[in-house]
């Protein structure tokens, strides 16, 4: 059985790719199936460590993750990538026009690299994405990249839910405010500013350390790193930077409180997504517009109707 | 007993006004009591007409109310005001500074005025106010009016919750514009420009008319008034327009249909208010915490365990 959650699983944790592809459709739409590959997944999970990428269109996320891909296949980890785009009801890795040049690793088997849409469910993608990385992380990547397409509120909140968050800006006048409007300072431990071939560089840098000066961070002060991810300049430094930020987390268990913290807040999703969806349900239907007819009637009270209404669920 | 909710409404429904005040106060603080109030008032709703009237603070709202209330005075009938203000810890009528303008009414019996602050559970104002409104319609005031003291989001939904909306704006470039940000073109029935004896007023009754061409309204297009409310000056014309309003509603059915909508938009807040309760009380606690530990420790993945905490419910 090609679509049992149970059997897709012990494929999955061998490493098998198609076996990964399907797992990741099945969380991506969510349903009972998801629940039980997820179950089945979860005891296999946990020694992935996860980097978020994020930045405003075009500032080269794609060209930065294709060079980061690089460099970690240079020490021989394997990795798997998650593109994310809430702004595209496509997913499934192909159809991303920049996912193209990906296509260098494509060949590679110790590369997986997905691409995720939304699936018109809302809220769906922040859900789903901590699915998909389960399914890498049982698979055995040591690594996992979560690249998001731009700076929306989703996209920043699936971002920042990784081990260590790097958002890319450019060279130029307001960048780095713009990603303080956008709540990137709260979310960055590691800053870099690529395409710094171009004007400018200095001045982001500058503004970037000068709010991290007024900004309240912890005890870590984010890293600024100067990149050209298409001549792969600077990489190597970010690299050692994504490294020095994991070793400094593992030694004084931050890394554990962050990843409870991130659970603690999944577990509310979940929580307030599935009440919702009980909202929805029961204001419609032909049980709700009985009770609002008599409530209109006056035969009974608004209060007294929404609690029967809960009551039938 | 003093508290018994069924007591105060056998007492409130003679127009007794100590048991109004008491109850409009239980309404507003929801719970149990709240309740069996509400439930007992209902059967002896839906006579009275509510007239929602809203705008930018320094509109003059409070000064058209009280004009208005000596108008309605003036044909005899009783008149109940509740004075909406979000952004107050106080309630009870003699806290709000500006409502001192309305003890012109203070020492006349047919005028019920009353001012409801948040109490700080969330949404709480938007649930209350339709409540209130019930217990001053059983009460027996024909007439109720319901003002709030901005154009916040909440106070545009109260007051977009009336049988007549009344939209305040001042003559002034760019009031029209700023009316149609807020969202008070969708909700307006009638317009009034108050302070009509400054400069300006044809320019903004020409914005607002324009706005009105470009929208999209119903076949009942909104007048506009042009008022001086401290002197008085066309509150006569407001009423009339307030009561052609009416007239125009009860003669095809507009009237029993919004109100309708009101009852479906009222009972859908109060279900999802509910479940926004159940959803902060199981993110919460000690069995919240104990299934959180247990998915860090990876014996039980997210999903599984929301579906716990929701069982426990």
């Amino acid at each position: 059985m090609q679509r049992d959650p149970e059997a897709l699983v012990a494929r999955a944790i061998t490493g098998d790719r198609g076996a990964i592809a399907k797992l990741i459709s099945m969380v991506e739409s969510g349903g009972p199936d998801a629940t039980i590959a997820g179950a089945a997944l979860y005891p296999h999970t946990g020694r992935g460590y996860t980097i978020g990428l994020t930045g405003a269109p075009g500032a080269g996320k794609s060209s930065l993750t294709d060079a980061l891909v690089s460099r970690i296949r240079a020490d021989g980890d394997e990795v798997g990538v998650l593109a994310i785009d809430p702004t595209s009801p496509f997913s499934g890795g192909a159809i991303l026009g920049d996912r193209v040049r990906m296509q260098d690793h494509a060949t590679d088997p110790g590369v997986y690299i997905r691409s995720m849409a939304t699936r018109g469910h809302l809220g769906g993608l922040a859900l789903a994405t901590p699915r998909a990385v389960r399914v890498l992380d049982a698979a055995g990547k040591p690594w996992i990249v979560i690249e998001t397409v731009g700076v929306g509120q989703v996209e920043v909140e699936i971002a920042g839910a990784a081990d260590t968050t790097v958002v890319v800006v450019n060279p130029g006048w307001g960048d780095g405010v713009q990603a303080n409007k956008a709540g990137l300072m709260e979310i960055a431990d590691l800053f870099v500013v690529n395409k710094a071939d171009r004007d400018g560089v200095a001045e982001t840098v500058r503004d970037l350390e000068m709010m991290l000066d007024l900004s309240a961070h912890s005890d870590w002060r984010p890293r600024i790193i100067e990149t050209v991810a298409t001549r792969g300049d600077g990489v190597a430094e970010l690299w050692d930077a994504i490294k020095e930020h994991r070793a400094f987390q593992e030694q004084n268990g931050r890394l554990a409180r962050r990843r409870e913290e991130r659970l603690r807040e999944e577990l509310r999703s979940i929580v307030v997504t599935r009440l919702e969806h009980e909202a929805s349900a029961a204001c419609s239907g032909e049980r709700f517009e009985a009770l609002l007819d008599a409530v209109a009637a006056r035969q009974l009270d608004p209060h007294t109707a929404a609690a029967e209404l809960l009551r039938d669920r």
